[in-house]
């Protein structure tokens, strides 16, 4: 299996602006968020990018890529239908082809990988396993209502990868405890998805019947709730891991969130000291002259 | 005189994204940078905002801007002919009216004042003395190839107050020690202009003719030179004051300036504790599992 293809999902109507956003990279220089986005699946080996936009969005995210808008195409997503439908929009580009997806309102940051991207590390994985792989994050039980959970064991050998068994959107305590406690991990704490996973196309034909399940019986498409039943049907039907690596994701889209990730991404990068310097230097001419 | 114009330079082609950038403000309510501007704009009782834009921002900016675009009106700087010139892209706007003018890549944060914005106090001082005024804050020898700069005397009875007798853009410390030495500040400290200053329409006339002069003798017209040359001439022409507060300037279009503005501006909004939390969170998550 070779993954060659990234679907990055931009098409929140609340947040157009978010791929726009300036960054300082690791690397010392400014880019768009979705530039950081394009360059972690570049450098996963993906070599063409669908990027799901609001309809009106394509020019203004071409130029906020550059000289790497070449490897995009993107797909708009007429009505707001939601998560998983934003991600079926890309079906046609997807084709019969593995794909990594990002979600465009996050950025990650590696711990260690000897200079790997989070992105490409789990592609790696995907490859030599030859499967759909998510990347997941041991959470606390109190953060499970803002994300997607997996249950599943531990795969023999391995201290980072998980089969998967089930996945639940948001599920509460009590679900989580029924159906997704994973042997192994610390009390409390359960297998949360990270906003960047490796799938098979089979996840569009599931994305496809569910969605036309949901439209024949007047169902609400929106969340993420029609993403987490076709990723538990993937689970049922295909082999499904997850990967959990020492990593920090970073959701730009909440207040604050480009502070800590420009932050986080600084500290993290290569001129670490002379922004802590500059930080420091600000916080003693605000507080010594109050 | 009652100031109800204001102009806003934006039109940097390489820097066309930064007012769409988006920040968290002290009333805890995320904006874009422009939008940030044009309330510290309205606040200080303008009620018409030029914003003189790179052709083809206006969309964009309008948007950015959200239910205060009314107050708006754009007009395009159509070539890249410097600072000086994209202020006299508004001379049309201002008319024979006295203009609050801020550089679009600037954000101001106010030590004091009672709430009240530092734009707000500036119109005050200039509307009270009924003439031209700059904000100008003491800046070391060394900074003074950054910044236009003036000379001059302080006002008998003022502290903040000072009477502009010479204006010179980027002065060599040699011209600075010749021309530009203040009486009263702290050794080696020249007042350095702010990025906000209230003017009279006589500055259109004064740009006018520099810009018509240097384009007769072939000379470029790029760079803040030709701004600084006018004020030069507003000050051999009428009363023209500068005002010094304790406010810090935060410079959005440098490397990491959208980081430190955004820290400035939490750590003087109603949201500090929380920021400063979130951040100590951060490193101590970040260093503790290093």
């Amino acid at each position: 299996m070779k993954v060659t293809k990234a679907v990055i999902t931009a098409a929140g109507r609340t947040q157009r602006a978010l791929p726009l956003q300036t960054v300082v990279d690791r690397d010392g220089t400014p880019k768009s968020v979705l530039r950081v986005l394009v360059e972690e699946a570049l450098k996963a080996g993906v070599e063409d990018i669908c990027v799901v936009v609001c309809p009106g969005d394509e020019t203004a995210y071409a130029e906020a890529v550059g000289d790497r808008a070449g490897h995009l195409a993107f797909v708009p997503q007429v009505e707001p239908l939601g998560y998983g439908h934003a991600i079926y929009c890309a079906r046609d580009f997807v084709g019969v082809r593995p794909f990594l997806h990002l979600v465009g309102d996050h950025l990650w940051v590696g711990q260690d990988g000897g200079g790997k991207g989070c992105a490409q590390q789990l592609v790696e994985v995907a490859e030599a396993e030859a499967c759909a792989v998510s990347a997941v994050q041991a959470s606390r039980e109190t953060l499970l209502r803002y994300h997607g959970t997996i249950g599943g064991r531990r795969v023999a050998g391995r201290q980072d990868l998980y089969l998967i068994e089930d996945v639940i959107e948001k599920p509460t305590p009590t679900e989580a405890e029924q159906r997704l406690l994973v042997p192994g991990l610390r009390a409390g704490h359960y297998l949360c998805f990270f906003g960047m996973h490796v799938l098979t196309p089979v996840v569009m034909d599931l994305l496809g019947q569910l969605l036309a399940q949901d439209a024949a019986a007047g169902a609400s498409a929106q969340g993420g709730d029609v993403f987490s039943r076709a990723l538990a049907a993937l689970a049922s039907r295909e082999r499904y891991l997850a990967l959990e690596r020492p990593w920090w994701r970073y959701d730009v889209g909440v207040k604050y969130g480009l502070l800590v990730a420009q932050l986080a991404l600084a500290l993290s990068g290569s001129e670490r000291d002379q922004v802590l310097t500059q930080l420091l230097e600000l916080l003693a001419n605000r507080e010594l002259s109050r």
